[in-house]
């Protein structure tokens, strides 16, 4: 891959500054700390609204021009009104959307061109959990699967090495497959 | 409670029909096991755009009128642009949302009216995982924290003991905490 190819912006991924990135966190570690935030406002019933804006890393906070707004339901087989996905679904947004950010983000470093990337993911969950009528089944999903449809200009063999490169390095993925410490408080001010 | 406020509707939930669920699924517990599912598709650089519309669940398949769409992204400082939230801010959202939409069908169910109910996440990350540059370090978030405001007509500690049900049958805390297993593969057709 010649330097006018690695620069020229593979699948609208810089990937000039990509590498200058990965350089400059190289030399300096600490820029590496992200911390990453969300709000949620209830709406009513089973009804709720996320926002995302401020984030802090690189060494500083930052801020978007506009809040990112979602909202959450349940649907009318589960007491809601659809006014958005289940909060379970959002989890499997977040899945695909890291896998596919970093699938690109690898395709671009690799000279690989994309033509086509989509996914599909399906989780299974046995709501016997959430509803407190089985103490024998979990809460959460008992299984996810995520299954990827990649066109580009490469074998393939090297465009299914991209979703493996992926899952490897996956923030979401390494997230729900092996879990995270999450405190839950309440503010009593 | 009397009756008259069990089915009044409390906090926006039919708590009839929520009771009225929690019979039908004592008496066919096969109506719990729910497949939710999401698709994505990629559209340029670190950005793609999740989908959400159909579902299995209570026997049978569901759609919703319209799909519910989410773009993702990363911002500048990561080589994005910024066209939705990073997909680890989409976990944040989904684990505040799950426990938001719990807490109010909770407070129904045991007569509490909600006034205001309020929550924020932060996620710690260390990005060398992701980068590839520190073998030490996860991928994933190192720590999450939820605080919780919460205002109602109960006494503190009854309003503090609707987040501690909630998170004690949240699927996404589960999912979170205690990880899943997830397939991830490549389809070649």
């Amino acid at each position: 891959m010649s330097i006018e190819e690695m620069t020229s912006g593979h699948n609208g991924v810089d990937v000039a500054t990509l590498f200058a990135t990965l350089d400059a966190v190289k030399e300096q570690p600490q820029l590496a700390r992200f911390q990453f935030r969300a709000s949620n406002r209830w709406i009513s019933g089973t009804n709720n609204r996320g926002t995302v804006n401020g984030y802090y890393g690189a060494g500083q906070e930052h801020s978007r021009d506009a809040d990112f707004s979602f909202d959450a339901d349940h649907p009318p087989v589960l007491v809601g009104l659809d006014r958005g996905p289940t909060p379970a679904e959002h989890l499997l947004i977040a899945l695909a959307a890291c896998l596919t950010s970093g699938l690109a983000n690898i395709a671009a470093a690799r000279g690989i061109q994309l033509e086509e990337v989509t996914s599909t993911v399906e989780g299974d969950i046995n709501l016997l959990g959430i509803l407190g009528l089985d103490d024998e089944v979990r809460n959460g999903y008992e299984a996810i699967r995520v299954v990827f449809h990649v066109k580009g200009d490469a074998e393939a063999e090297k465009l299914a090495a991209l979703v493996e490169q992926s899952r490897r390095r996956s923030a979401v993925f390494d997230v729900i497959t092996h879990g995270v410490p999450v405190t839950v408080d309440v503010a009593t001010a």
